[in-house]
Parts: C-alpha cells; sequence; structure tokens
C-alpha cells in the first residue's frame, strides 16, 4: 500500500497498530499466549515488512499482553526501522547464538510455555529451535487468529487488488492482440512478454509462476512454461499475476491465436465458461464456501467431463494468492462482504489440451462484483 | 540441468538415483529412520521436480530402506510422472483430508515412529500434520543427511554454476557500460534493466531480489530497490543473480556510474577490495571456513571499520542461494574440493554509502578459482 492511498483510510502506521491490537485481543479470548511470525504474508499484514525468508533468524513476537518485538538480524536493524512502526527490535549478529536470544526474547514476554501461535509457513528449522528454546510451550498456527482478520479486505486493500486486476486485464487485451503473431513464439518467449507488459502497465513482479500451458501441456493444471512452441489451432491456457501495493492479481483466460481449434474444444470451452458462470452466480454474502464449488462443479457434471474437472472451484486471494476462503467440497464456511476469491473450474483432457477460465470476484452487500472483466471467449 | 549436460555425466535418472541411495545410506547409518520432503531445494536435489510450495500437501518419503514415495494432489500427478523418476506415487484430491493420507503413507513405509528429518524449510502447517500423522515420532531436519550430500558440487552442477556466473559477468558489463546514462534511472528501473539483461544473456529469472542500493540506500545491507534516482557521484552497490539450469549466481559490484565519489569513498573501497582478496586468497582444502572471514575481516578492522562490517564474509552455494559452508566466525568446518562459496566482505555506513564487492569461489585441489571475474573497481 502506498502512502497515498493509506492517506485515504488512515494512516498506514494507524491500520497496522489497529491490526496488531485485534491480533491481540483474539489471543486473550483463548486463541493463545503469543503470535511468533517469521517473513512471511502474516508479518507484511502486521508491520508493512515484506522480505523475503532467509536462513536467519528473524522473528516478531505478539504476546497477548504488553509491546510486540522483532528479534532480528543487526543487518536489518535500519530497514526495520524505517520501514515498520514497530519500537522493540532486538538484533543478533552473525556468530551469535540465535536460538539464547530467541529464549530471552520470549522469557522477557512471559512466554516461555503456554501456546504459541508460529506462522503458517514457518521453516522447520525455526520451528524446531522454537521447540529448543520454549520446551514446555505447546504450538498452533498462527492462521487461527489471523486469517479471520484478514479475510474480509479493507477498501485500501480493495483498492489495491482492483488496481491489480485492471494491470492484468490490460495484459490479456495485448495477448489478444498478438492474435496470429504468437504463433511461433515458444511458451518461454510469450511468459517473458507477459511479464513484461505486466510490469510496464504498473505492476510489481509476478504474484506466482506464469503459466502458458500450450496445447496437452494445458491438460496439466500447474504446468509453468518451457520450450514448446506455440501453434496455430491449439488452445493456450493463459494464468498470470502481478502485484500492485503487494496485492496480487490472479486470472485465467484459454486463448486461441490463430487459426481453428478442434470442435470438441469450442464445446469444452463453453462447458468451461458456463460453469464459470455459475460459479460466479453463487456468490453471496451467506453462501457457504462449497455451494460455489457445487454451482460450477454441477455444469461440468452435467456435460459429461465430472472428472476432468480435478481442482476446487476457487481461493480466497489477499497477501496471498492462495488463502481462505476455499472454494471446495466441505468448506461450509460462509462467505461475507469483503472477502476476494477466485472462480475457475477447468477441465483437462490428457494428451490433448485443458481449458480453464478464472477471474476474481469480491462478494459484496447483494452478491459479487468480478475484479476482473475481460472477454471469457477464447478468440483473439 | 538440461539432459544434454547429463549426457556428460551419466544420464539424469541414474544422478538422482544415486543421490536417493547416498540419502538411504545415510540413513541406515543412524541419522534416522526416514526423509519427509515437500517442494524445496532438496526436493529438487533429490527427484529434479522443481516446483514452490503451496497450501496443499506435496510429500516426498525416503525410507532408510525401499522405496521412496510421493504423496502429491492428483492434479499434479502426470507433471510428477514426466519430470522424475519416481515410481511410487499416490494422490489425493481437493476436498479429501490429506493429513489421513499422510498418515496411511508412513504406516505402509513402516516410520509412524522413529525419528523423521523434515525438509528444513517445511511450513509449519504441514510439520504439524506430521507431528499428529506420526505422533509417536522424534523430528530432526532434512540437512543432517542432505547438506553433506550437496555442498560437495559434481562436474554438471559447476557447470551450470560457471554459466549462471558469466551470464551475471556479462551483465555487470552491461551495467558498466550504461555509465553515466544510469543517472536519472531509478534504483527500481535499473533493476529491470538488470533483469532483462540476464533473461537475454540465457538466464532463468532471478536467483533473490535483485539489490540496487544507491548512495544512503547501499549502507543497508539488504535493501532491494526502490524509486531513489541515481545520481552522479554517488556509490550504486549492485547485487544480483539469475539461475542457469537450476543453479544460481550471485556477485556485487559497487558501481559509481558518473562524476566523483567523495575522497572517503574511494578509501573505503579499496579496503573492501583488498579484503575480498584476502578472503579469496585465504580459500582452500582444509581451511576452516572461518578462516575465510577472518581473513576478510582482519583488513576491515586494521583499517578501522570493524564495526562497519555488520555480516559474516560468505555462505555456501548450490541449489540455494545460502547454503553450507557459511564463512562466519564459530564455523570450524574445513573447506573441501568442489565446494562453492561466496566472498563477499562490505562496509556500510548509515545515512552516507555502502561499499560490498563478492565474487564465487570453488574450491580446487589446491587453492580456489572464481567463477566471477569481471573488474572489481568502482569505475566503469
Amino acid at each position: 500500500m502506498s502512502e497515498t492511498d493509506a492517506d485515504d483510510h488512515g494512516t498506514e502506521a494507524e491500520l497496522r497498530r489497529r491490526r496488531v491490537e485485534g491480533t491481540q485481543r483474539a489471543l486473550r479470548a483463548g486463541a493463545g499466549d503469543a503470535l511468533v511470525l517469521f517473513p512471511s504474508r502474516n508479518l507484511q499484514y502486521l508491520t508493512g515488512f515484506a522480505e523475503s525468508p532467509d536462513e536467519r533468524h528473524l522473528l516478531f513476537l505478539v504476546p497477548a499482553d504488553g509491546d510486540a518485538a522483532f528479534f532480528a538480524p543487526d543487518l536489518y536493524e535500519t530497514q526495520l526501522r524505517e520501514e515498520t512502526a514497530v519500537a522493540e527490535i532486538r538484533t543478533w549478529s552473525d556468530g551469535e547464538d540465535p536460538v539464547a536470544g530467541v529464549r530471552d526474547l520470549l522469557a522477557d514476554c512471559g512466554v516461555r510455555g503456554g501456546h504459541l501461535l508460529v506462522d503458517d509457513t514457518m521453516w522447520a528449522t525455526f520451528t524446531q529451535d522454537l521447540r529448543a528454546a520454549a520446551p514446555a510451550a505447546s504450538f498452533g498456527l498462527a492462521s487461527e487468529v489471523l486469517s479471520e482478520l484478514r479475510v474480509r479486505k479493507d477498501a485500501a486493500e480493495l483498492d489495491a487488488m482492483r488496481r491489480a486486476a485492471a494491470v492484468a486485464d490490460a495484459v490479456v487485451g495485448d495477448l489478444r492482440d498478438l492474435g496470429p503473431d504468437a504463433v511461433g513464439m515458444t511458451e518461454a518467449e510469450l511468459s517473458a512478454f507477459i511479464e513484461d507488459r505486466l510490469t510496464e502497465r504498473g505492476g510489481s513482479g509476478t504474484s506466482f509462476e506464469t503459466i502458458v500451458g500450450s496445447g496437452p501441456n494445458g491438460a496439466k493444471p500447474h504446468h509453468g512454461h518451457g520450450d514448446r512452441e506455440i501453434r496455430a489451432g491449439e488452445p493456450i491456457v493463459l494464468d498470470f499475476g502481478t502485484r500492485v501495493d503487494g496485492y496480487p492479481s490472479d486470472q485465467t483466460r484459454t486463448l486461441v491465436f490463430d487459426g481453428e481449434p478442434p470442435a470438441r474444444y469450442r464445446e469444452v470451452h463453453e462447458v468451461v465458461r458456463e460453469a464459470q458462470q455459475a460459479g460466479v452466480a453463487a456468490v453471496g454474502p451467506g453462501v457457504p464456501a462449497e455451494a460455489v464449488d457445487a454451482a460450477a462443479r454441477e455444469v461440468i457434471e452435467a456435460a459429461g467431463y465430472g472428472d476432468a474437472f480435478v481442482h476446487r472451484t476457487g481461493h480466497g486471494v489477499g497477501l496471498d494468492v492462495h488463502e481462505e476462503p476455499y472454494a471446495v467440497a466441505g468448506n461450509e464456511r460462509e462467505l461475507e462482504p469483503g472477502m476476494v476469491l477466485s472462480v475457475e473450474p477447468g477441465i483437462y483432457l490428457p494428451d490433448e489440451f485443458g481449458v480453464r477460465i478464472e477471474d476474481l470476484v469480491v462478494v459484496t452487500e447483494d452478491g459479487c462484483e468480478r475484479l476482473n472483466d475481460t472477454d471469457r471467449d477464447w478468440r483473439c
């Protein structure tokens, strides 16, 4: 989030402070005795610090009562003071024993025992050291507290996600403009084209590995991009994202750049398109997340392709590209205004092709609003 | 590693098989009862599968005896069959309970108790589930076995790292060619220039966040890049890397693109250059890793800047950009032929500037060989 945007919604420091206070209220309400984060989206959410983890111990402790504190390598101190509003920063130097420092930090905050909620993505090397530093503690996951706070997006978050979606939508337009010029490019070259355009249109990096699944590669839902050349008459699954002010975009279109695709493709694409529309139509406040999956799946099953729809219909999106709420069978959680999720049914026919169509939607008071709204047709 | 290179050193599948066998020998020698990996560099090393982790359970179990097995979301099955030589692949679908599947996998391999070595970077959400699935087990880290295997690079690995270093060195040349043209660019623009050039010269992506630390930003060792403009007469810390065949490069130069820097900078740069040379000169077989740190640090301390050298002198580099052996006080581990490490002393003067000079070196039978060898001067 840029300072400019934050000004519209309270200062950034105030926003972060309220989030830490909300965390502490949830801890005191019985969730645990302290939260222990490391470089992660949770840490970014609470403090604004957005580095990737490395092998050095960098922890952020939020006790149920009292001040939150960083324990960090000294080479991060200047950066932490500039980029966060956290006053208590303890540092350690290369060559010192960080586990002893962690032990002291926990002891000083009165949380050497009790129930500690660790970052969901915290590396085993750090959780092992935490267990050594607090042998009497029990452990849970930070998401038990933070996913409740993070799942409903505030105005500044939605604004960032709208702008990220607009950047990605514009690049879908750039891809359509390529049309026949894309034929003969490799998947990797088309991926580089996409990533260049995302940056030029105001995005920052990619929010996940760019997927350019040409022909049979499109039938592998998590294929990234390789050296295969784009051919005329074949479907290309294009799934990519960027970030704006830290928040990601995520949408998919399946395009044919030139020539005529097989008749079966036209049929399958139409089924996926109807399924995606049915999924979006199902989204609204009070609706269980699994109902979105059921609505999309029903269309695909009715068309006889149920076995070829091998994944859930969608996932929540926020600082993490995959987070609550998941649109998956068994998830009875009710959607609420401010939640953002993907709706992305697909059909995958091994050795032939794949089709996936995906938009992000935000739940509103009376239904939902699409963040992506480019043409969902396969024609360029 | 491409198939072409693998042909020179045995097939890729044979190479991976030998690595798994080496892992099992170490387990049987007493290290533990099984290794449990998730998407990580360790997994890439043993199987060639190089995805990033996400929230779905994807585990690779290597028991001390018997066949290794994947437990993976079904949407990865095709990819796992194509990209790895692992025969045993169990799958689970969205909507199923993966923890029950993990429990079955461990039981079938006879390792529900015993000592399990989990991936060092495994997310807490997965280690918590492993603990639930194997409540009688004790836990250690996979690096206890794998870092010994990974620390000495084979011919194919060194070849990939040499080529990655050559790509990055060529981009240092491109930066020098920019000269005065870089003045007025923002750090982010210069970072985009670097990343474009890395790709054009044959690299694949970046191996870590590109650092363009202009003027006072260079004094923050882990500053990435921001909106600050490059000015004439100020030092710019340039630390970036790419990957070739999965293996990374990592080097740093501190350049002045135009104009005359402060006199103090000339002095400090010369100290760092001498320290880096002393560090490289200290590298050789049988030398304790900490001696490399001591050699570089001695030069900087003698010049009166000891307090401004706030990090260790270097780190090992392989599939992970930071791995064993670390050139840090207290690490008595002796260097051996085939190990690759960075030598990167720095001096950081808050609010003024920073200087860091870094090359990768490979330990040889009688000393070391630099993988990077562009001019270490600050002039363009």
